[in-house]
C-alpha cells in the first residue's frame, strides 16, 4: 500500500480541482492511501460530492493556506500550519511516501527544503520533469527554475540524482544516458559553466553521451537532459508556447471558411487525438529531486485531470523508491570525486 | 536600386543553391542588382542554367572557400581571398549595401568584425532573428548565439540595436517595445546578469515593458526580445524542434489508418496551408547587428526557397538603411550612460 499526502488548498483552485482528482485518482489505483491536508470541514465537505472511497482517505487539518504569489520566506517564517507544510510533514513523519501540492513553486521548494533536508552530497535540489518524445522514448530534464545560476558541480549533481530517477522508474535502463543541454554538439561549445560541465560529466563515470541541442529534446536518445534552472525553465516555457502556437494555426486554418470547416469535421477524430497527445495535462507533475522525500510539484492552474496526473507521478516515484536509489547514486558517483 | 553581395559558394551545398535563389530573386525585385562572388566559371556556369537578368548581375572572383567546420581563426588567418571575406568586402568598399551569406556563422561573424569593424558603442555584435508571431506581429529576438556569456552592458547594447532595427524597418512603430527574456514576470527573478540587464533597461530611455517569459514569444507585445546568445540559441532550437515534433505527430494521426488517411484528403488544402506557414525557409535569414555594414546570415543547409528569403532579408535591411538608425540609436540611448 502506497500513501500520498496532498496539499488538498492548494493551488489556483484548492479543493475544487483537489477533491474530484483525488476521487478519480483513488478509483484508478487500487492499492494507495491518501492523507488529505488542509481544512477539515471543507475537505469534507468537499469529498463528500464526489465518490471516493473514505476508507482509504485520512484528514489532517491544517489551518493555514500559503498564498500563490506568497515570498518563500513569507510562508516559511508565518505559516507554520499551512497544509503545504503539514502534507509535506507527513513525508518527514514516515506517514506518507510522497506529498503532492498545487501550490506555488518556490514556496513549495523552501518549504521541502526546510522540513525534508537535503540530500548529504547534494548542494541544491533541482526540479525535473519528463517530457514527451517521439517513439515513447521519455527524456527527464532538470533543473527547470529552483537554481537559476548553477555551478559545473551543482549541474554534475542534478546529473547523477536523474540518471538513478531514470534507473528507479524504468529498472530495465541499468545505464541511463546523460546529455548536457548546449547549443552545439562540440566539444568547446558554450558558456564557461557549461564547458566545465561538460569535463566534469566526461570525467564522471556516468554514461555521458555528450551535448544535446534543443531542437532534439524530442527526439534525442538520451535518458537525462542537465541545463540550469534558467535554461530548463525557458525550454519548458518554449515548447508551451510553440505547441499553443501550433495549435491556434490549426484551428486558424480549419475555421478560416466554409470548405475548410467542412474538412475540419471529417479531421475530427484525428484533431482530437493529437490534441489529446500534446494535452499539457498529460504531463503535469513535477520531480523535486535531492530531498529527503518525495515531493510532486503540479501547475498551480491545473483542473482535475492534470491534478490527478500529478497524483500519479508521485505514486509511481514511491513505488520505484527512488529516494533510496538516488542516495545510493550519490554515494556510488560523487563521493568519490570529493 | 539596392545592390546585395553574394557568397556563392557559402552553405552545405554552395552554387547549387545560391545560383537558382538569386535568378528567383531578381525575377521578384526588379530595384536590385547583385555581386556575386565566388569561383567565377563556376558561378558563370551555374547562372548559365537558370534564367537570370544577367544585365544586373556582377560576378567578383574568390579562389578559396571556407569549410562549414572551419575555425574562425582557421578562416581569418588563412582564407584571405574566400567568397565570404571577398562579399563582405564589397560592403565595406561601399560597393554593396549588404552581403548574404550561408557560410559557416563563427567565421562569418569572426570575418564580418575583422572586415566591416564593430560600431562605436557596441562591444559585441549580436545575432538576431523575426520571429513569426501570431496577428501578422514580428518580434526580433537577440542575441541568437554571438555571445553566449554576456554582461548587462552588453544587453543593454543589444537592445537599444535591436529596438533601432525595428524602428527603421517599421517607420511607424516609433518606440518598440523592449521586453527581456526572463523566466517570470516579477522584476527579482532571474540569474545575476539579468537581473542586472532589468535594472539597466528600466533606467534607459528604451520603451522596456519588463521580462517576458518564453511561453509568450508567439504573442508578447514586444517588438523585441533581449536575451545572452545561450539562452537566444536554446528558444530558437527549441521552437525549431517543437514544431518538428508537433508536425510529426499530426502526420502520424494522419496517417494511423485508412480512415484518417481519408480525412487526411479532405484535410489536405488546410494541412499545406499550415505547413507553408511554419516553413522555417520562410523565417531563414539572421541579421548581425553592430557592425558598421548589414551582414546576413543563411541558415547552411537550407534550399533556394530559404536562401531567397534570407535575400529578401538582406534587402529590406539595405532598403532601411537600418545602420545609420542604429549608429544614431547608439549615440542616443548609449552615449549618456557612459
Amino acid at each position: 500500500m502506497i500513501t500520498l499526502s496532498v496539499d488538498a488548498m492548494g493551488g489556483d483552485e484548492g479543493l475544487t480541482v483537489t477533491a474530484p482528482a483525488v476521487a478519480r485518482f483513488l478509483q484508478n489505483q487500487a492499492d494507495v492511501r491518501l492523507i488529505m491536508v488542509g481544512d477539515s470541514a471543507q475537505i469534507q465537505a468537499a469529498l463528500a460530492k464526489e465518490n471516493v472511497p473514505m476508507e482509504r482517505v485520512e484528514i489532517v487539518h491544517a489551518s493555514e493556506v500559503v498564498g500563490m504569489d506568497e515570498s518563500p520566506q513569507h510562508a516559511l517564517k508565518n505559516k507554520k500550519d499551512s497544509s503545504m507544510r503539514v502534507a509535506i510533514q507527513q513525508v518527514k513523519e514516515g506517514k506518507a511516501q510522497a506529498a503532492v501540492s498545487a501550490g506555488n513553486t518556490g514556496a513549495l521548494m523552501a518549504t521541502a527544503r526546510f522540513v525534508l533536508k537535503t540530500l548529504a552530497g547534494i548542494e541544491r535540489p533541482a526540479i525535473a520533469k519528463f517530457m514527451p518524445a517521439a517513439k515513447g522514448h521519455q527524456t527527464l530534464v532538470l533543473d527547470l527554475g529552483a537554481n537559476v545560476d548553477c555551478t559545473p558541480e551543482q549541474l554534475l549533481q542534478f546529473a547523477v540524482m536523474g540518471g538513478q530517477l531514470v534507473r528507479a522508474l524504468q529498472p530495465e535502463n541499468a545505464n541511463p544516458k546523460i546529455g548536457l543541454l548546449n547549443i552545439g554538439t562540440e566539444d568547446i561549445k558554450g558558456t564557461e559553466t557549461v564547458k566545465q560541465t561538460f569535463t566534469l560529466l566526461r570525467e564522471s563515470n556516468l554514461n555521458f553521451i555528450g551535448n544535446v541541442e534543443a531542437n532534439t529534446i524530442f527526439d534525442t536518445e538520451a535518458d537525462v537532459i542537465v541545463a540550469d534552472g534558467f535554461t530548463g525553465n525557458v525550454v519548458l516555457k518554449t515548447v508551451e508556447g510553440t505547441i499553443r502556437f501550433a495549435g491556434g494555426m490549426i484551428k486558424q486554418e480549419f475555421t478560416r471558411n466554409v470548405f475548410t470547416k467542412l474538412s475540419a469535421l471529417a479531421a475530427l477524430p484525428v484533431l482530437k487525438s493529437f490534441k489529446r497527445r500534446l494535452d499539457p495535462r498529460r504531463y503535469n507533475g513535477a520531480i523535486f529531486l535531492g530531498l529527503h522525500g518525495v515531493v510532486v510539484k503540479s501547475h498551480g492552474g491545473t483542473d482535475k485531470i492534470g491534478f490527478m496526473y500529478a497524483l500519479e507521478e508521485a505514486y509511481h516515484e514511491a513505488q520505484a523508491d527512488s529516494i533510496a536509489k538516488i542516495e545510493q547514486g550519490i554515494a556510488a558517483q560523487l563521493n568519490k570525486s570529493e
